[in-house]
C-alpha cells in the first residue's frame, strides 16, 4: 500500500488503533484538534503538535525566519482556539542544517517568543539537534479549557448553522502570489503574502464562541474547508451544505483575483492555511457575540443526512469534495 | 558566528532568555531532562520531548523500523526516568519521505505502542506529513512524579558519591560494529548492536532511586558521561572526580574492544546513547537498594570545588573534557 493511495487521514485512522492503554484519564484521544485529559477540578488539559518542514510547509528564501518561528507557534495556538481554551506551555524541537548562521535561528525563536509573549505562553523546553537536508521546527503546546466549555469536532446537530470567524483563502491567495512571482506586485498580494505568513490564532474567538454556550462543534480551518468540514461531519455523524455565495472573502484576495483570474471561491473552499474557526451551532450566535468585537460569518448549515453539498451561486449543487491539502496526496 | 562554534548547547542558553512569561506554575523551564510545572496537589507535572532525524541519528537501512518507532519514545522515557518521575502520554509527530511504505510506518507505531504499552503510555496524539528529504519523528511525553522525590540536575553536594544505573558505552560499541561492518561478527558485537538499537529506559531504577531519598542529583546518559555529567556540575555548582578503573562495562563491550582494538573506556566516558541513569547521592545508597534488583555502580564523587576530573587506572588525573556528542559541532 502506498501512502499516497492510503492518504494522511487514512493512515491516521491506522495508528489509533491500540493507541489509549490507559483510559481512565482520556477525554478523547487522536482525532480531534488537541487531545484532551483531565485536569484539575473542573477543568480540561489539552496538548497539540504541528510539525513544519521545509520545502513541504514552507521555503527558507520567501518567509522570515521570524515569521517562521512564529507560525510554528500560531498553528498550534489555533488549534488549542479549537477547543475554547487557553494556552500554557510550549516545547520546540529544531533540526538545523549546520550551515544555518546562528542569527537565522535567533529570529525564529525571537518570533516564537513574540508570539507566546503576547498570548502569555511559556517556553519551557525542547531539543536542538542537527539537519543534514531541511530545517524542520516541531512544537508541542499545552492549555486548558473549562470542562463545560470544551468544544469538538463532535457534537454538531442538524438545523444548526455553520459559522466561520474569518475570511477565507487569503493564505492560498498569498501562496498563489508566492508562487508566480507576485508577492510584491500590489497592495492587495503583499497582504495576501503576509497572512500566508503571519497567520493570526483566532484564540479570543475561540473562547467566546465556547462561553457563549450556543456553539455544538468546533474545528480549525489549517488543511482548507473542504478538507476540515468532513471531520466534523464525520465525528459528528451528520451532513453539511455550504453556501457558495455566502463564504467570506476579504477585499484583498477579490481585487487579486480579478487581476490574475484567479479563482477566489476555489481559494476560499479548498486553500488551507486560513486559520480561522469553524463551528456549528444555534443561528443565534452572531447576535449574542455583537459588541465582543468578534464577528462569525453563516457560510452554510448542518443536515441530517448524510450529503455534503457545495451550493454554488447558480444554485447548482456539487459534492463537496475533500479538495484540501493532504500531505501525502497533495506531494507527488 | 557559526552554530559549529556556539555548539548546542552555548545555543540552547540562548534560547532560555525571555522564554518565561508566567512563571507562576513553572518549577524548572529550559535546563533539566524534563520541563517541571505544578500538578494535582503533591505532584509535578513533567513535560520532555526528543527529535530524531534520518542520518544525524539513525540510518534507515540499520534499524529495523519497530525498533526506530520503540527508540523514538524510549530516549523520552529516560528524560521522564531521570526525575524519578511516572511516564503518562505521548504525542508523535512524523515527517515522512513519500517513498516509504505504510508497512514500514506501520512497523513504526508498533515498536512505539510495544513499549508504551510497557509503560502504560497512551499515544494520544501527534502531527503526520510529508518530507522531501529525511524521516523525521518528534516525540513529546508528558509525565509526574511527587514533589518530594523529583531530582534535578542541581542538587549534587560535596562528597557525594556518584553513580551509574547500567553499564557505560555499550550502544558507542554497536555504533563502532555498524559503522566498521562488524555488526554480526560475533556474539558480543551483535549484543552490542542490540543495545545501540533498542535502549531500555531506566524507568524503574529512576522510581526506586527517588523513593529511597539519599539521591541528591540525577541526569541520564544520553550525550555521553563525559558530556552529561558536566550539566550536573554547572547546576549543582560542583566539581566531580572520576575513577576509570569504576567505570561498569559489559563482558560484551570488554570482548568486542580486545577483539578489534578498540578502546572501551574512551567508548564508556564519551560514547553516549547509554540512557542509563547517572546520580550523586549518599554512599549508602547501593545499600539501600539492596535486594531491589536495581544495582547502582559508585564511578567517582562529587568535590566542592569547580575541577572536573577524570582519574585514570595509572591514577594520573586528566581534564574531564566534554567529549561527548554535541550536535551543532560533532557534524562537520
Amino acid at each position: 500500500v502506498k501512502l499516497s493511495q492510503l492518504g494522511e487521514f487514512g493512515f491516521i485512522s491506522r495508528i489509533e488503533t491500540g493507541a489509549v492503554v490507559r483510559p481512565g484519564d482520556v477525554v478523547r484521544g487522536i482525532g480531534d484538534d488537541c487531545a484532551v485529559t483531565r485536569g484539575r477540578p473542573g477543568w480540561l488539559r489539552l496538548v497539540t503538535t504541528d510539525l513544519l518542514v521545509e520545502r513541504v510547509h514552507f521555503l527558507r528564501g520567501a518567509i522570515h525566519p521570524r515569521q517562521l518561528g512564529a507560525k510554528a507557534l500560531a498553528v498550534n495556538l489555533s488549534d488549542i482556539a479549537a477547543m475554547g481554551g487557553i494556552p500554557l506551555d510550549a516545547y520546540v524541537s529544531i533540526a538545523v542544517p549546520t550551515n544555518v548562521p546562528v542569527e537565522e535561528l535567533d529570529e525564529i525563536y525571537a518570533g516564537l517568543k513574540l508570539l507566546a509573549a503576547e498570548w502569555d505562553v511559556n517556553l519551557l523546553g525542547g531539543d536542538t539537534t542537527a539537519s543534514l537536508a531541511d530545517l524542520v521546527v516541531n512544537v508541542a503546546l499545552t492549555g486548558e479549557v473549562e470542562e463545560d466549555r470544551v468544544l469538538y469536532r463532535s457534537g454538531a446537530r442538524p438545523g444548526d448553522t455553520l459559522f466561520v470567524t474569518g475570511t477565507l483563502g487569503d493564505s492560498r491567495g498569498g501562496l498563489d502570489a508566492i508562487l508566480n512571482g507576485r508577492a510584491a506586485e500590489s497592495d492587495a498580494a503583499r497582504e495576501l503574502v503576509r497572512r500566508h505568513h503571519e497567520p493570526r490564532p483566532h484564540l479570543r474567538e475561540g473562547r467566546l464562541v465556547a462561553a457563549c454556550g450556543l456553539a455544538h462543534a468546533m474545528i480549525d480551518v489549517s488543511d482548507g474547508l473542504s478538507a476540515d468540514l468532513p471531520h466534523v461531519c464525520e465525528r459528528s455523524r451528520v451532513g453539511v451544505e455550504v453556501f457558495e455565495a455566502q463564504l467570506p472573502l476579504s477585499p484583498e484576495l477579490e481585487a487579486y483575483a480579478s487581476a490574475h483570474g484567479a479563482d477566489a471561491a476555489a481559494f476560499a473552499l479548498s486553500g488551507g492555511e486560513d486559520y480561522v474557526l469553524l463551528l456549528a451551532g444555534e443561528e443565534r450566535l452572531p447576535a449574542a457575540l455583537a459588541g465582543s468585537g468578534t464577528t462569525v460569518v453563516p457560510i452554510g448549515r448542518v443536515v441530517g443526512d448524510g450529503r455534503r453539498e457545495f451550493v454554488r451561486r447558480s444554485g447548482d449543487r456539487v459534492p463537496l469534495a475533500s479538495s484540501g491539502w493532504d500531505h501525502f496526496r497533495s506531494i507527488p
